[in-house]
C-alpha cells in the first residue's frame, strides 16, 4: 500500500515543469507552476471538505474527500522536495518510540 | 516500510474502547471515545499546521505535521469503520482511470 | 462599524435567489444557491488563506484575507436565518460575564 | 451595539504582555504571548468548528463558533497591529467598487 504511495509520488514528481510537466496538460503541474499558496490552499480546502463528509457520515464520500487531502498532501511534499516515505518514517518512529501512544505523554501539559 | 500504514490502522482500531482501549491510558483510545467532532477538529487543526510548517519552509516540521494529519485522518477512517487501503484504492482508481491528471477534467467547470 | 456588518448582511440576504438574487449575476446569489457545502468549503478556505496571508506577515494582505473571511461568514450566517448581531451579542456576553477572559476558566481543564 | 468590535478589539489589545496583560490571569495575554502560530492555529481550530457546527445545523452553535472564530481574528489583528475598522473598510471599498457582486467578476477566471 504505501508502495503505491511511493509510486505516486514518483509519477507527480515527473509533473515537475521543469522535468517536462506540462501545465497545460497536467492538473498536478499546473498547480506545482502555481507555487506554495496555490497547494496550501487546497490542503485547506480538502480537509475541510473531509470534515464535511465525515459529518454527513457517507463512507464513499470519506473515503473520496481523504483520498484528495492526501494526494494534495504528495503534492506539497513533492513541492517541498519531500517524500511521504519520510511522513511514514515519522510515524513508525512514534510507534517505535513509545507505542502507538506516544503522543497521550506528549500532549499531557 | 510496505503495509506500515495497514498496520499502524490495525493497532489504531486495537484502542477501540469496545476492544478494550483504555482513555485513561491511550491517546488513541482517548479520542476515538470523545467521539466525531473531537477527531474532525483535530483534522482541522493539523492541517492548519501543515499550512503553517510549510510556509515555514523547514522540511523536518512539514513532515512531522504531514504526519500527525495522516495520523489523524486514520483515527477518523478507523471511527467511521473506514480503512486507509480504501483510501489507496480510491488514489488507485484515479490512477488507472485517466492517469495521474484525472483531476484536470474534472476540475475544469 | 457594526452598522456596517449589519447593512452589509442586509445586502447579502437582499441576494438570496427566492427574493429575487440572481445565480447568473450574483457571486452571493450563486453561493446561496449552491448550498451549505460550496459556502462552508469557502470558510475552511478563507480562513487558510488568512493563517497564510499572516505567516507571510503582509498587513495588506491579512486586512483583505480577513475580509474575505469574514464576508463568507455572512453569507453562511444568512445561509442558515442567522445575523451578525448575534455573533456580536455573544461576544458582547462573554465579555460582560467574566470580562474579556471568560474563556480562560472556560478552557482550564 | 454600535462600535462593539472596535471596543472589543481595545480591550484585547490592553492585553498585550508588555502594556500589563497577565499571561498567568488572561486568556488574550497568554494567546498574544505564544506568538503567531497558537494565534493561527486557532483560526484553523474554530474556522473547522464553525463548519461543523453549522453541518450539525444547530442555531445556537452557529452562532457560538462564529463568534470563537472572529473573537480570535481580531486577536489575531492585534498581533499583527491590525484593527478591524480596517477589515471593515476593506468590505466597504468592495461594496462601493462594484456593489456586494465584485467577487463574482474577480472570481470569473
Amino acid at each position: 500500500m504505501n508502495d503505491f504511495l511511493s509510486r505516486l509520488a514518483d509519477t507527480i514528481a515527473s509533473r515537475r515543469p521543469e522535468r517536462g510537466g506540462s501545465p497545460d496538460a497536467s492538473y498536478v503541474a499546473r498547480l506545482l507552476s502555481k507555487g506554495p499558496d496555490a497547494i496550501l490552499k487546497k490542503i485547506g480546502e480538502e480537509a475541510t471538505e473531509t470534515v464535511m463528509a465525515a459529518k454527513d457520515g457517507v463512507p464513499e464520500k470519506i473515503v473520496y474527500e481523504t483520498a484528495d487531502l492526501w494526494f494534495h498532501c504528495l503534492v506539497m511534499l513533492e513541492y517541498y522536495g519531500l517524500r511521504p516515505e519520510q511522513v511514514v518514517a515519522e510515524l513508525a518512529r512514534r510507534e517505535g518510540l513509545s507505542g502507538l501512544d506516544e503522543k497521550s505523554s506528549r500532549q499531557l501539559k
